[in-house]
């Protein structure tokens, strides 16, 4: 422990070097909930590329883990210490290096708030479309890291789309440069993608070489309400297959809908049981929503609430914004992440709702509707022990739930600690042999993040 | 060579072994030139998943080299046969299993022809994007090997983009599943994007999920005359700062000005010297159309000719089609692929024209101006072995040229055998070493299109 603190001082500022106990404590989990997390034997915070190299070498010649961090909003537990530990926090490294509007580029460190580079890109009238709702606080790196997703990404893509190239020291502390700064480019395998979402056990990314696009116009929303959620998963389909494209399209099940209501005073009548939003930002927005609202009703809805202008539209998505707040209210919250094919989400949602009933728990669903991506929010009493062993039950039928309806055990969150035993169910034998094969290829001792994944 | 057919009759009907040495000379290469090439052993041509893997189960045993072949229309040489290898053909297996509108996505075999594909997504409203110029002949199985781009990739993105998951046969026959059927998912590493672009090196692509987009509406066009190539990049800079995305951006620079104003009698005036075409399909096509040829006047336009419609816009990118066979009237071509961001794009035109002077060969370049991906194509007398020696000396030195600045040697053609001396350059020493290990990882006997890449 000494010889770890002398050794990483010898490349890193004393102030970069962090083993106070009640600091360190304040670094061992992300805001997932069931995970289990050790005690860091030291928090380092490199502000240099080479200070992440010499922590990475300092490693592997000692065999200590390496746990990189960004902003710990992670919800998978990807992000949570391991005892003894060095964490390596790289919120220090936040600068943004170049915004380049001519190549719809930036060139980033992993330390930057996905929100600074939002607004730093508007300055130029071009937009970094994946949005967290995290987004004012998760780092890019740590976006990078889980392969985040977000509300617009229904129609703008997630994270890997937007990640041409990046810088990462691998374990034994080489610099290893992938991808490229052009908009196109096949040379090698694409080991870019590769570290996108691989939650910090391939590498440490330390710089991004980030695709921009055109900032979108505000966008327009329309509410519609349901009286069951069949028929507005029925709605979600219906509009896809119509052939438009929502710049968002979220839906709130009758549990949050109810939550939302009573929190926020939204007036909603007792009857609805489902909320439906669907927003356009392209040039014929109105002309989108008007038709939208048809196919809603259509559908069933008993309202279609369009907005007439922005502020009117903020009003309407506010009732989303309150979603996981008004959950909250409701008792301890444990969110899932199984994202299904579109046309299997009214059978998510139904056996969701009964996978709660049956465990004598609340479970609120609100889901990135365009994308299948469902977001079951358990709640229960964090002190009964009975009531978390039912939570984490119901968790678990929810994964294999998603399996069966040929989807995904994680949208947008990763793997982390929190469903590894899940990933093998889902990549199965040939695929988890070789994903720990590549894991041994760039971590041979293992030392990157161990725990988590596999 | 008696051995090797009979394990493989023992699984393939007979009709799909092919040993005659007239037809299987036919495989011996795809369309690139300077490429080397063996002659196959054997050509088979597998219908089934099962029958593919037979022939890697039986290529591993008896250690026999396997080169998988797509239409050979790789301008890499990455389709080439080795000596004494199984061309492993996939055009046989040409089913679309799938094409599903809700979910917009379509589960295809590898040897579905991309333009098929393109026109029954097109019977739904939808669009498979990624359109290489070759696209009714090449297989999707070839695009994914090389992760081929197109015209419309400016707006549309490229192959790995469409990619959601592989159903892939490896070295050893084993079967493997990537990725999902859902528009998002982030369960464990992304080894479908590695296969992208892999060229057959890591194993064989059997079946693939691609996502598909709303068709979009028909694009209108407008082609504008420039006196010096450099205008003509800095229009392309201008457009792209501007917020513009059209969905088709092309450069043809004089060389190939002059040879499709000649073949197609064109009748453009000898002062044009470059000629970009712009084109969009949004709703407010002929506003940006308008907005984007005030910018080309500005950047010194001497000719702006805007399409009043479709069959106009037609006539007009006729010239951009006509590219290639015009080019072909000046000799035996060889078409170059290297990728420059684009505010590049002027430095590597004039320094393509200071190499084609000082080689005293004729090279033409044509661009997808909006991507910075540039296809220098050298014509040269192929019987003068002077002049090829010239050829293949400019090819490298374009080569050296992209890679100063800032670019890649390859935007979407691929490394094959015809850039794999430049792939280690652009990779550097450590980049080269992981992606050798990941080739070791799935290919530890070397089997799988050897010589390819590196
Ligand atoms: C209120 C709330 C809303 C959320 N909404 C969304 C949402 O809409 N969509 C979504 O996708 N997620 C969402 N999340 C989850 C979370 O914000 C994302 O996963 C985010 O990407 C995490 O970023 P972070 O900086 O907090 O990373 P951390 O939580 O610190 O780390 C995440 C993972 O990335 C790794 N990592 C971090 N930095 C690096 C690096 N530089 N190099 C290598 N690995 C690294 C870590 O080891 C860990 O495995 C939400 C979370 C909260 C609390
Ligand atoms: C006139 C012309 C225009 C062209 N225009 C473009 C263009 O605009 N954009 C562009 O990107 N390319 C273009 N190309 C190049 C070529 O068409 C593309 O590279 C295409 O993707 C190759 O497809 P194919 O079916 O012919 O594959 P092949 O040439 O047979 O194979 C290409 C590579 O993929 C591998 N492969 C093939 N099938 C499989 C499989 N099932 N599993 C694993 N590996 C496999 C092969 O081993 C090889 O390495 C053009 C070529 C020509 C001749």
């Amino acid at each position: 422990m000494r010889e770890l603190t002398d050794r990483l001082l010898e490349g890193l500022p004393a102030a970069a070097v962090v083993v106070d106990p009640d600091v360190t404590a304040g670094y061992r989990q992300d805001m997932a909930g069931f995970c289990a997390s050790g005690e860091p034997a030291v928090v380092v915070f490199p502000s240099t590329v080479d200070q992440v190299r010499h922590v990475l070498r300092t490693a592997t010649e000692l065999r200590v883990p390496v746990v990189p961090q960004g902003a710990r909003t992670g919800l998978s537990g990807g992000a949570n210490a391991v005892e003894g530990c060095i964490v390596l926090s790289l919120v220090a490294m936040d600068r943004i290096l170049e915004l380049d509007p001519v190549n719809r580029i930036a060139v980033v460190e992993p330390g930057v708030v996905n929100a600074v580079l939002s607004r730093a890109a508007e300055e130029h009238g071009l937009a970094y479309p994946p949005d967290p709702s995290s987004w004012e606080s998760c780092t890019i790196g740590g976006n990078i890291g889980t392969g985040a997703g977000g509300l617009c990404c229904v129609k703008y893509g997630v994270t890997s789309e937007y990640v041409l190239g990046l810088d990462v020291v691998l374990a034994d502390g080489r610099l290893l440069h992938t991808g490229r700064r052009t908009a196109k480019g096949v040379a090698g395998y694409d080991l870019t993608r590769l570290f996108v979402g691989s939650e910090g056990t391939l590498g440490v990314v330390v710089g991004a070489t980030l695709a921009l696009r055109p900032a979108p116009a505000p966008q327009l929303a329309l509410a519609a309400e349901f009286a069951d959620v069949d028929a507005a998963c029925a709605a979600v389909c219906a509009v896809i297959e119509a052939g438009f494209t929502p710049s968002l399209m979220e839906l709130m099940d009758s549990v949050v809908v109810g939550a939302v209501n009573r929190l926020g005073r939204m007036g909603l009548p007792e009857s609805t049981r489902a909320l439906l939003m669907v927003a356009f930002d392209g040039p014929e927005q109105r002309r989108e929503l008007a038709e939208v609202g048809q196919l809603c009703k259509r559908a069933g809805a008993t309202e279609v609430v369009p907005a007439d202008d922005q502020a009117e539209s903020e009003l309407l998505l506010k009732a989303r914004r309150l979603a996981l707040t008004a959950m909250d209210t409701l008792g301890t919250t444990m969110v899932d992440d199984v994202a299904v094919p579109r046309s299997r989400m009214a059978q998510m949602l139904a056996g969701v709702a009964e996978i709660g009933e049956r465990c004598g728990l609340t479970i609120g669903v609100v889901s990135h509707a365009g994308d299948g991506n469902t977001h079951p929010i358990v709640a229960f009493d964090a002190d009964d022990p009975e009531q978390v062993r039912r939570a984490e039950e119901s968790f678990e039928e929810i994964m294999a739930l998603g399996l069966r309806l040929g989807g995904t055990i994680t949208g947008e969150h990763g793997v982390g600690l929190l469903k590894k035993e899940w990933l093998a169910q889902e990549l199965g034998p040939v695929g988890l042999d070789l994903q720990k094969q590549m894991k041994g290829l760039f971590d041979p001792l293992g030392i990157l993040n161990p725990g988590k994944l596999f």
